[in-house]
């Protein structure tokens, strides 16, 4: 391979993304910089996080560069380097981009990973990853649930979703799960044993909130949010007094050029409920305590966290739009190589 | 007066109260209850709350029965008493309704009041009520306020906005109010003594952020919110890192069918905002040691809280409707003798 396919922001999308907001391009295989390293990606993380970055609006991180490849954690292999730490072959993850080769300086989002001990490197942009650590620190750390409360989780087939429910029955608590149609919510409790699951999909913000009342009668003392829009309006209607709600993502906003917000704000006065906007990035500090707990329960069985793997750069635009169809079952992937 | 003129709501009303929504009749003046007493109301505090409770909806309260007078809090003098604690002549204060003539078995919101040391007895609907208390505990208790930050209040020229202000400039803070009106802005700095006013009329919900961003340009660290619609959406708009929003009232929205709701939630959680829904009765166990403090400020001229008295139970229905078109300045009270 001599050449470095790169799949590029050519233009904001407006709404949902369209297939001509990107470009894939070839360049040539760069050139390692002074103290830094080049990156041969293997695997890409896809993720809902990536379609707010491509906004021009005031938010955690500056927005992707139009013409620069689209930002993206990998892990991937050294493919040469100027770095005394990172000799070629090594294993190294990273917030890079989607592309077959990045120029690496070290940042606080690099690091060296150990291979040896799972099945595949992806683990490390799945259970071992941000994403894994999304569900842990966000419920634990953040909701803090104690045994006997009702956790309700909005994307409850999704990467982040189905971990938070795991981790909350062994904490004790009983589940709920939201998730689009009869496959996926079937999945949530048979799969990720969830105590009940809800589908959401041809229900009014009402009806939903009527389900979601039959089997939650009490409210939910934890809402770990995913998903915004309707859902979420729906959720506010059942929530126990002095519910914790986790913000941990909207997926279904980041298309939409008007958003829905939170219509049933005051039932968070009301319930006097408190709300938490979440980013993982607060706990990246503790990321190697919650990835040895992460990686004691997939070992012992406790958490099985699913990867929805996509092949090949060509195919990074169609990969991406099913974060946003529903298409993924688990912690969707591109595998670069 | 031999009988008891009683504001009744007669239907529930659907968007905002109209005159027909509530009936004034007149009732013979009641005999006290046993263990309890008959309280001859001369103050009636009219707040937005009521509002909501007129509303059929799951809420912190049961809503006011049809036919039942409108729930409120009162201040008056006991008229006739089975109760050894309370002697016909005695000031009491606690949750009744808008009638002359409330029975009264006390319970936790009763309270014997001490008016040798005040102006007047609507002083305890006012600073020394669960309406100046609502700012102190609101803003020490649930924002906490540091100095040099920047607290962003909505409805700054109300009952609870004004006080909020006082309070925050007191303990080091920039202040920021947003009201409604040349006059009323005006008020929030040379009166209530906030660093900058923003007018929210005639402005959409982007411009409004422009203009809070003018006068904000490292956003708000706290947000203290009692309107809710487009105000709250330009708020969130300007948001330092890690702002606490306390969610206090949502008076825009009492009326409405329709919930407008938080339309930029997401910049809760892209600028890790945590949003807490507050209501006073949380601190009521606190209520003498914060009417204590608040009783130092009133004294020194530290703090200021106006009062807009109406006059005659004959007008509950207007009075009740100045909250919503923002002609009052200061706690609304109606004088009922």
């Amino acid at each position: 391979m001599t050449d470095n396919k790169r799949f590029l922001l050519r233009r904001r999308p407006e709404g949902a993304p369209v297939e001509t907001d990107f470009e894939l391009v070839s360049d040539a295989i760069p050139a390692p910089p002074a103290g830094g390293f080049v990156l041969h990606n293997h695997f890409a993380s896809l993720d809902p996080a990536q379609r707010g970055w491509m906004d021009d609006a005031p938010s955690y991180m500056p927005p992707i560069a139009l013409d620069d490849p689209v930002r993206a954690t990998t892990v991937g292999q050294v493919h040469a380097s100027d770095h005394p730490d990172y000799a070629p072959g090594d294993w190294v993850m990273g917030l890079n981009a989607i592309e077959e080769y990045s120029v690496v300086v070290p940042d606080g989002f690099t690091a060296k990973v150990d291979v040896s001990a799972v099945d595949s490197p992806s683990r490390f942009l799945s259970a071992f990853g941000a994403v894994g650590l999304t569900a842990y620190f966000g419920l634990l750390e953040v909701a803090k649930p104690q045994p006997g409360e009702t956790v309700l989780v909005s994307g409850a087939a999704g990467a982040v979703g189905s971990v938070v429910g795991q981790i909350a029955k062994i904490h004790g608590c009983r589940t709920v799960g939201i998730a689009g149609g009869p496959d996926k919510c079937a999945r949530l409790v048979e799969r990720y044993g969830y105590d009940a699951a809800v589908d959401y999909r041809g229900k009014s913000a009402e009806q939903l909130a009527d389900a979601i009342r039959e089997v939650t009668p009490d409210g939910a003392n934890i809402v770990f949010e995913n998903v915004g829009g309707t859902v979420f309006d729906a959720e506010l209607m059942n929530l126990a007094k002095h519910a914790r709600i986790v913000l941990c993502g909207l997926i279904s906003e980041y298309n939409s050029e008007t958003k829905h917000g939170a219509r049933n704000l005051w039932q968070v006065l009301a319930q006097e409920a408190t709300l938490h906007g979440y980013l993982i990035s607060a706990y990246v500090d503790r990321f190697a305590e919650g990835g040895a707990q992460m990686a004691k329960w997939i070992a012992s069985g406790e958490v099985v966290m699913d990867e929805d793997i996509q092949h090949g750069i060509d195919n990074a635009y169609p990969a991406f739009m099913r974060l946003f169809s529903g298409a993924n079952t688990g912690k969707l992937i591109l595998a670069l190589d």
